[in-house]
């Protein structure tokens, strides 16, 4: 039928496929956090990058310009904020391999402060995008832990395999709003009855 | 006796007192979430200031520059984290007047920003010095918009006094470990039984 309509094939669907191609993870759980701002479901933010400002002009009558600065090492992980009245705290990662997550795209300090945030009451975990097969997961922090800790302790294997992942993260499904409805997958972990 | 012993006037208060000297608020708030997190008792940390990157350079064997940048106008509160299994979040704020604490300090997506932090169960409010008399107060959100309703739905005044500070705010006291123990006055206003 949409044959006869050309103009139809133009639907909200295709449109979202299309505005997601090169659209990275965190430009997606940023569109999906103010998604769920806006109808109040939650109040999370990305932290901003955090840079170490080294000289700054006033130039007259225009606004601060920034002219030497350097990246630093975040302390903490990117994401944080409220749902259903707990402290929430996340990290995420892309993925471009096909086979395993190489545990050196994470922070130590970065466990630690999830460790820490877990250890307190809160909700912590990473949000992790596998390119290769469109893929998106919730990884709880203790999945991690397993082999953060094989990693450092026993010089076990430097990776978590994908075949882990699948067998044991939670997948979480692209849709439209929210792009990525990561707080239903919160829900059924975190606050099942 | 001190005096026979002049070596010991260098008392741990006066160390403080000299240390503090030029300390500003967020170096004394920032001191303390140290010490909190450092002994297990908090994880609270300033997000780091939002910048707009504009241009990178990266020269040869050294690491990236960033060469123009500008400071952008912050969307949340400077600080969040989590406190007995609660989400804390707030403002810290300076004040070098003598009689009122001017209401245009604060940006008005601070104040929304808050207000859907304690309507989804989060603890919300600002820290204020006020440098003219070595004071600091816990101001709860409800105190701050009883000013700010005011001002914006019946053109009332655009500050907040300091009689009502010293009246209806909660004083912190600066000490030694932690410098400003803020979450002794969060324990007597959101935790008493």
């Amino acid at each position: 039928m949409a044959l006869n309509f050309p103009i139809k094939r133009t639907t909200p669907k295709k449109i979202i496929n299309k505005a997601n191609l090169g659209m990275d993870l965190e430009g997606i759980i940023n569109e999906s956090n103010e998604y769920y701002l806006n109808n109040d479901i939650a109040v999370i933010h990305k932290k901003p990058t955090p840079v170490q400002i080294v000289k700054v002009d006033y130039p007259m009558r225009s606004k601060a310009v920034i002219t030497e600065a350097y990246y630093k090492t975040p302390s903490t992980t990117d994401y944080n904020g409220i749902y259903r009245g707990k402290y929430i705290d996340f990290e995420a990662k892309e993925n471009h391999n096909k086979t395993a997550f190489p545990l050196a795209n994470i922070h130590p300090h970065q466990i630690e402060h999830l460790k820490a945030i877990t250890k307190h009451g809160g909700i912590g975990f990473l949000i992790m995008s596998w390119s290769k097969f469109d893929e998106y997961y919730l990884v709880p922090l203790n999945l991690v832990l397993r082999y953060w800790d094989d990693a450092i302790l026993n010089d076990g294997r430097k990776s978590i395999p994908y075949e882990a992942i699948k067998k044991e993260a939670y997948p979480i499904k692209e849709g439209y709003l929210p792009r990525l409805n990561y707080l239903k997958v919160v829900d059924e972990i975190y606050f099942k009855e």
